[in-house]
């Protein structure tokens, strides 16, 4: 057994789960094949314990690193806080020049909490949110971490969050009492949370995200926007994915919305830990009225990750960039589908492309592809997150490997043969459906 | 204006609160003259923005550098990380180490999640004993953070944390459909507990800090114990404090006495950003049942100290010099309140060791404090959360710097002058009772 697998056998048995992150447990990629750890990461480069290398056009850490592995500019504020210290009694200055820089990107913003998870930034939003309204019932749309108030909303009919995130996703631990204060609404459908909001008047919040799967329709976040106007509603766009993707900060600015608070996470320190809540003054004041506290989010790596990558996005524009290259994978997906005669749908932002080949046996095909993919060098599945360093060449090599996968696939699927022949493992588990 | 007060007056305008954590708002320790920002922390060195340099015998970054601030042992591991690369599509081995350690230094224990802020790792450990016990109802005793479940104690009367966080603290933002949920208990009253368990028979979980300003009494914990057996109720013990400072890992290891689970924080990464959820397996598989995911908790900089940290930690028995060095700072505090006849009251376990002069006018005697020992060069309060640089001469210097201190307040006190004649600003504000 390679060292990943070995490992990992070892750490299901004292972690439940196995890992941290649903979205990094090996069976959600390639049950028993997948490297599972990793020794480095640098660039587009990730070695697995055994010293086996592969080119990620895969999740690249799940979002975090649109500058890559081990960029350099960020990586070297980091040594200096190493150096210099990222602890003490006193505060790290970092922190306040981050909460300048994120205000001057949202001239809608005047004051910022951070936090080190999305599940944190999202748990404070809804907190100040509720404070500033005074009222507890949130209505969201899209996923929003882990804690308490957004589980909640499968409490009941354990059908809440279908569309949202896992279907049938039990709320074991999540108190009763909560059943009712989240509401979900479907995405695009502007007469659904009118509905909602005329019969709650206890509605003090909104949180979503901006785009899903498919942008906005004409007039949406337009309306969205009215509707808080008019009912005193505190408005949350949840960025922590979609931040720093297509524009310097929120993908709102491309959509002239302007959100009450909005959270920012995943790409924000380009691996490092650090999430952010930005709002306008009259809301986020509220947060004096209640208690939010953290020994760690003093830590001043967060904060100095984040400078510095603002930073070297703003040098390079990282957002032009990784737009750019998405939407060739995406047109490269399509291309190679027309070629091999298979019926492809493309979805996500461009730099959060995500792909799927109509048919019954897309799992299947999925696993199969990702299989063949690490067997040639490439971490792959049916998305990529891009980052700076996916450059043209690096998108023709992946295409030009996948491209006899699917022939393969189309083979198979032509001739109503089974590909779990040439499965070497079992399939990979059902995704988080987060895009869906 | 100093840089350091400069710099605070720009972020309380746009950061609720100034900061990130209640305890290092500078109006907690010496209101317009706190220093507030470090530029570099090194042993129990802290520069700040003007370049003066401090010797911190106070809170040590709120007791997370039990091995003084950049400890180089630490230090390397974490500069190894930035170098091999701290995030990717696979996971850090490093958590696996970090469990296994864990689990060898409490044989009790056999499964470990990992989160990276004390308030996570709270959230997790209720909703794991909820979903495992199937019941909703929380016993709570201590300071478990600022997220809903604990801080809805509060909802009805406002009252429900009294001696246990901020006396009148406003659960402002908290769903109020919480309310009765977390029922808060006074330590070392079994008779109470017991009361409450017969009376709340949805009661899933009690949590609680093995020790508050004083140890229990005897039988207290194995009292706890055997209620929770007999009402089959999930025990947990909060050590984000108490871990590592009496022993080689939970203080509850000293009294023998065992929960089915317990949180890690603060010292276990010597300053940087990691905690621990550590329980039996059959609790601990209850977390399969729910969904408990985060992205930045699979970084891979907190697993790496932490792993590093327990290495040195036991090198070196780290908590035995703390609370060596501890006992005599106690021991100092108490000779010179005979010399100087002051009646003082020390709290606390050696390693967070705790002082208070009795006098109505103890909250300018130790602004007083403060602010003279930060004119000599030293951080200082009423407590001092101990590391290994606080070595005897650095113990014997700090006592003989805050004699003359001890004297002047004795003077005062007895003439009953008032003290504020010599305060340079404003009186710090009422701590963070935790302790009380």
């Amino acid at each position: 057994m390679k060292k990943g697998q070995s490992l990992y056998k070892k750490a299901k048995s004292i972690i439940p789960g196995g890992t941290m992150l649903l979205s990094k447990r090996p069976e959600m990629h390639l049950p028993e094949q997948w490297p599972s750890y990793f020794d480095t990461a640098k660039g587009i480069s990730v070695k697995d314990l055994d010293g086996n290398e592969y080119k990620d056009m895969y999740i690249m850490g799940i979002g975090t690193n649109t500058l890559g592995y081990g960029n350099s500019h960020v990586d070297e504020a980091v040594s200096s806080v190493v150096r210099k210290g990222n602890m003490s009694t006193f505060n790290c200055p970092e922190e306040v020049e981050l909460a300048e820089k994120l205000i001057e990107l949202h001239p809608w913003g005047d004051m910022v909490r951070f936090a080190r998870s999305g599940g944190e930034a999202n748990s404070i939003a809804v907190r100040i949110g509720r404070a500033a309204s005074g009222r507890d019932k949130v209505a969201i749309c899209g996923y929003h971490g882990w804690h308490d108030w957004y589980i909640s909303t499968n409490l009941g009919d354990n059908a809440g969050l279908d569309g949202h995130l896992l279907p049938g996703l039990e709320p074991a631990g999540v108190p009763r009492s909560l059943k009712g204060t989240t509401i979900p609404f479907t995405y695009n459908d502007l007469e659904e949370i009118t509905q909602i909001v005329k019969s709650n008047s206890d509605l003090g919040v909104i949180k979503m995200e901006v785009t899903r799967n498919m942008g906005p329709k004409d007039g949406y976040l337009e309306g969205i926007r009215k509707l808080c106007d008019e009912h005193n509603i505190v408005l949350i766009f949840d960025e922590c994915t979609s931040g720093f993707r297509e524009t310097y900060g929120g993908i709102h600015l491309k959509y002239g919305v302007e959100p009450d608070m909005c959270m920012f996470g995943k790409a924000l320190g380009n691996g490092y830990a650090i999430t952010a809540v930005l709002g306008k003054r009259e809301i986020m004041e509220a947060a004096q009225k209640t208690f939010i506290s953290s020994t760690f989010w003093t830590e001043r790596i967060g904060p100095a990750a984040a400078v510095a990558t603002l930073e070297e996005m703003k040098r390079i524009k990282s957002w032009e960039i990784i737009t750019a290259q998405g939407e060739k994978i995406q047109e490269g997906w399509k291309q190679l589908a027309i070629e091999n005669d298979l019926d492809i749908q493309c979805a996500g932002i461009p730099a959060l492309s995500t792909y799927s080949i109509e048919s019954e046996n897309w799992l299947k095909y999925k696993t199969f592809i990702t299989q063949e993919m690490l067997k040639k060098g490439w971490l792959a599945g049916s998305s990529v997150y891009v980052c700076i360093d996916h450059t043209d060449s690096v998108i023709e090599n992946y295409l030009n490997e996948l491209s006899p996968i699917f022939k393969t696939i189309n083979d198979f699927e032509k001739s109503h043969r089974d590909i779990s022949e040439l499965l070497e493992g079992p399939i990979s588990h059902g995704g988080f459906k987060r895009l869906n």
